[in-house]
């Protein structure tokens, strides 16, 4: 195979054989390429045809195609010129895990975070219309991302704006967790009710034709049948309700057949029409087929156990006490599954709607009952407006937990958990604590189960783990406060504080210095005592946080008076994909950087003389 | 009338002619307080008769009664305890404009921003679940908040969690502008379609009636008609589809019809319900039924210029070049309608969807158009993750103008927009331009139209004007960049730097003084020049800024090493409604307050000595 060629212009000139072995050779691939490094398997597995049917009929380069969140662009990658650099994909300098506008000219919008693409394909309609451009735009959506607000509100739009946008409706059954809401149900029974095809097809060739013979009776059953199929078991109405035209469904691994809906689309030019399209995440390993939820994304492993499952034991545990724990669509990332398993109805799962979740949690706190929002802090940057208009504002005592806050590795700058420091310390009214470790955390959940909570606290947590054992940790919980903890203590005027578990590596890098290491437990409310502390005794301090810079923990320091400060976080900038142990080399937050700079730091100043090495 | 007693008990022991009555009285009531005061008038005398339908079947203390967006919940206040401190509604210490969980027994839920009623049921029921509580739970949702992610991605969780929560849709017709989309198109074609009900009445009973008569053809031809209205003309399907039950229209301003229909809705228990009732806003006063936008919310009256007219006229003005203006539903507010009126092509109005706004108009930048987005500034907290994942990180250049930005007075703390300068000064890729006063703001406006620009662009102002001629302005139109401006030169190490229009205060409050005035202009990136001066030759900065101190630029200012700063703005808590004028000077903003403080400060500290006053 020429890979010179973008693999998209070759595929006209292919026959369905080797289109055949194309995909079979494309899905080899990927799943090597994946099963040995990172990344989302079964939604690419489940696009393969699709993908290919799709460049024969539209051009991603001179058409605008969209894909939806584009965790599942693996294989619009590969068409699109991309075949060698794919081995590295989501490595340092290798391409990214999803769309990315500065990677090629076919990757018309990045994304990362779901349900932004139809927003995003209206935009592309309007600057053509004004601009009187010709072509076609093309936005694939799965069915996960089919329930976001965004891309409700924008369907909604579509009419209305007279855009000619055409939506390729991915419905793999499932979105990462299993898919929820009337919608997805909507999509699900009508894949069982398959005698809704052929009395749709009865119904339309009687409307078709008056002349109608005996058998009125029957005919009427029929009439009653379809109009009751239409109603609830179609998605049709639905779309067409919005002023959509809806096509489908069809089956999503036969590329002559799509194809032929695709032009069917492409000729479609009376406003927005959506292709209903249903794919087996997985298709062709029967493996993967079989555990779609494992394969979503695959990561590379090590034996520590992740923050996310001490979060999820540590509830399980605690079963037995009044609380309800609410995730978006991510049981299975966040560690809610294990709470999930012995106590189902202690898990709500709203799907990927991020901000109403926060508001029904502010409600549930109303009625009582301790509600626990467990979202990734990136996400939870789509609620922003509901953390302060409904929580906040309302006092609402309600319990969240910001996983994946800090830097996330190979997903790269969409993921990030970098800003929530930041956006969660400008908010009145609220806590954030910042656990130094494992055990820490799990008692400060333990904690806010247990005593309850008076007003919104975040607990906030990195994509990160330890080796440690999970029953000593549930044998060991206590009650705990936000205090700092001094992880050493000194006569030095040297402080250095180190937020949440940034304390383990600084104490690694530090630790032979004669300076005062302090674990900042909450960034809001601060330490009254400590800062008194440092008030009186500092005058030098380190900070050190997993947290962007701007806005940070650090500016709250910068406000003592009188003290020359460090500060050490990331830069004002976004971290490309990488491992996270590259990434926080990158920002000099890995223990040989700490160090580095920190002793570099001495040499300029008038600071090193006055700190004694130990050894 | 006892006023002691909450009108609400007394309802269900009057008949009709003294309901009529009540209705009359407190139309009257609402419509003296607020042309005098400010308010939203014509909503609330839309409801009038709703409200007191829903009270003879419903408890709003007993039951959960949750207000969207809640701008309407005058009569509900009235009703429940609060007609004599209605008086004093929206003013300092009297009630609030908006439902507020802390004023009133009644008040489940409080609100300002649209679309979180439904997510809040949702959370009043899973609570209710939980403790085996029985109380109906209803929300009362607008058309206009219809449309909002969160309202359909929270109404497509209902049946899925099972909630038996009952939704009053009011549909007036409209939102505060126009309202659009397909669903309220959708609204808006049942309406116009009478036929319906009667094709809808013939289908049922055919249908229930097997023995056909002859005319089989004419049959067909009202399946036929049924099947096209009921698929493109009713909203029933559409909520239907979601497992919402729906009833309606009920005409709303016949207190016994909508009886009968709260009485259908609070007997059905078998999932969620939803009741369209269909109002007019203004209702009862022929002047505002005629105008009603006009009368949506009424401000008082002095004789500036608002911040948001002069953008309308500075864009109006702009016609002939290339831009799209994007509104979220606030064409008139934004003063986006001036434009509108000369040019109506380049405004859209995306309805209450800001996320979704932000985002189109991120693709519309890459089809090579300039996006102009006007958003006030608490509504654009709700597009937080577009502007980081879709704008910032895509460096997709769109200009942001940020009104309302700052204290709004009598909206009160969910409208206030105080907390922009932090979270944009946060995220990366971003400018954020502060104008001094309305020459300023209408200059960089022009820039930024004349000259593009090459990364996303915030302009924030707050809701104030000046007494200007807009002729002038626009007369006085030239390109200005972001650099900060001395206001006041001297030989003191003393300077005051002050943020876009709080600078005329500050000079007002400080120019007797021997100080250093600078207008800070941009508040990202600073201005290296001057930042340069404060290095070498500052002392004491005091910095002044209408925005939350957390996170805030005088956190960037805290950086300056080896510096005496004083820094003044919003403290860490929501402030109360008011007028703007009282809140700043409950913040310590207004002239006054500047100085004392100011003056207090030398006292205290050595810095008076050092500063010689003029007079």
């Amino acid at each position: 195979m020429d890979t010179n060629v973008p693999l998209y212009k070759l595929l006209n000139n292919m026959n369905y054989e080797e289109l055949e072995e194309l995909a079979q050779k494309i899905r080899k691939y990927i799943y090597t390429t994946i099963s040995n490094g990172s990344g989302h398997l079964a939604s690419n597995l489940g696009v393969v045809e699709l993908t290919i049917a799709l460049y024969r009929i539209f051009d991603p380069v001179e058409d605008v195609i969209i894909w939806d969140t584009s965790h599942q662009s693996y294989v619009h990658k590969l068409l699109t010129g991309r075949w060698k650099e794919f081995k590295n994909i989501r490595k340092k300098a290798g391409i990214s895990g999803y769309t990315n506008i500065f990677e090629s000219d076919a990757d018309k919008f990045g994304a990362g975070h779901a349900g932004t693409a139809i927003a995003a394909a209206l935009g592309f309609f309007l600057s053509d219309k004004l601009k009187k451009r010709k072509r076609d735009i093309v936005a694939i959506v799965g069915d996960g991302a089919l329930g976001c607000g965004m891309t409700l509100e924008s369907l909604n739009q579509l009419n209305y704006q007279g855009a000619n946008v055409k939506i390729v409706l991915n419905d793999n059954e499932m979105a990462i967790s299993k898919n929820v809401g009337a919608i997805s149900q909507l999509l699900n029974n009508f894949r069982v009710k398959k005698e809704y095809t052929e009395t749709k097809k009865a119904l339309k060739s009687s409307l078709e034709d008056s002349s109608v013979g005996k058998d009125v009776e029957n005919l009427l059953k029929k009439f009653r049948d379809a109009l009751k199929y239409s109603f609830y078991a179609s998605p049709a109405p639905f779309f067409e309700d919005m002023g959509i035209k809806y096509y489908g469904p069809v089956e999503g691994h036969n590329i002559k057949k799509l194809e032929e809906y695709f032009k069917f689309m492409k000729e479609y030019n009376e406003g927005p029409v959506l292709l209903h399209v249903v794919t087996k995440k997985g298709k062709g390993f029967e493996e993967i087929e079989n555990a779609p939820i494992k394969f979503h994304g695959i990561s590379k492993k090590d034996d520590k156990i992740s923050y996310s499952k001490i979060v999820g034991h540590t509830l399980a545990w605690l079963k037995n006490y009044e609380f309800l724990a609410f995730t978006a669509a991510m049981s299975s990332g966040t560690g809610l599954d294990i709470l999930q398993e012995i106590s189902p109805d202690k898990v709500i799962d709203m799907g990927i709607t991020e901000s109403s979740v926060v508001t029904t949690a502010a409600a549930v706190s109303f009625g009582g009952i301790l509600p626990i929002v467990d979202i990734y802090s990136t996400f939870m940057q789509r609620a922003f407006d509901s953390l302060i208009h409904d929580v906040a504002l309302q006092k609402a005592p309600v319990l969240f937990l910001l996983d994946r806050a800090g830097l996330v590795g190979e997903d790269g700058p969409t993921h990030h958990g970098v800003f929530d420091l930041s956006y969660t310390r400008l908010i009145p009214n609220v806590e954030v604590w910042t656990p130094l470790d494992a055990q820490d955390l799990a008692n400060m959940v333990y904690t806010s189960v247990i005593q309850g909570i008076k007003k919104p606290r975040f607990i906030r947590f990195p994509r990160d783990g330890e080796k440690i054992s999970v029953t000593q940790i549930l044998e060991n919980l206590k009650i705990v406060n936000g205090e700092w903890r001094f992880l050493k203590k000194s006569e030095s005027d040297v402080y250095v504080l180190a937020v949440g578990t940034m304390a383990q590596l600084v104490v690694k890098a530090l630790n032979e210095f004669e300076v005062n290491i302090i674990g900042v437990r909450s960034v809001k409310p601060v330490d009254d005592f400590v800062m008194q502390v440092l008030a009186e005794k500092a005058n030098y301090i380190f900070v050190y946080e997993e947290g962007s810079l701007k806005g940070g923990f650090n500016e709250e320091i910068y406000k003592l008076k009188n003290k020359q400060i460090f500060a050490f976080g990331i830069k004002d900038d976004f971290v490309s994909h990488a491992t996270r142990e590259e990434q926080l080399q990158e920002c000099g937050l890995d223990i040989e950087s700490i160090k580095k700079n920190f002793e570099e730091l001495f040499l300029k100043t008038d600071i090193g003389t006055k700190i004694l090495r130990r050894r």
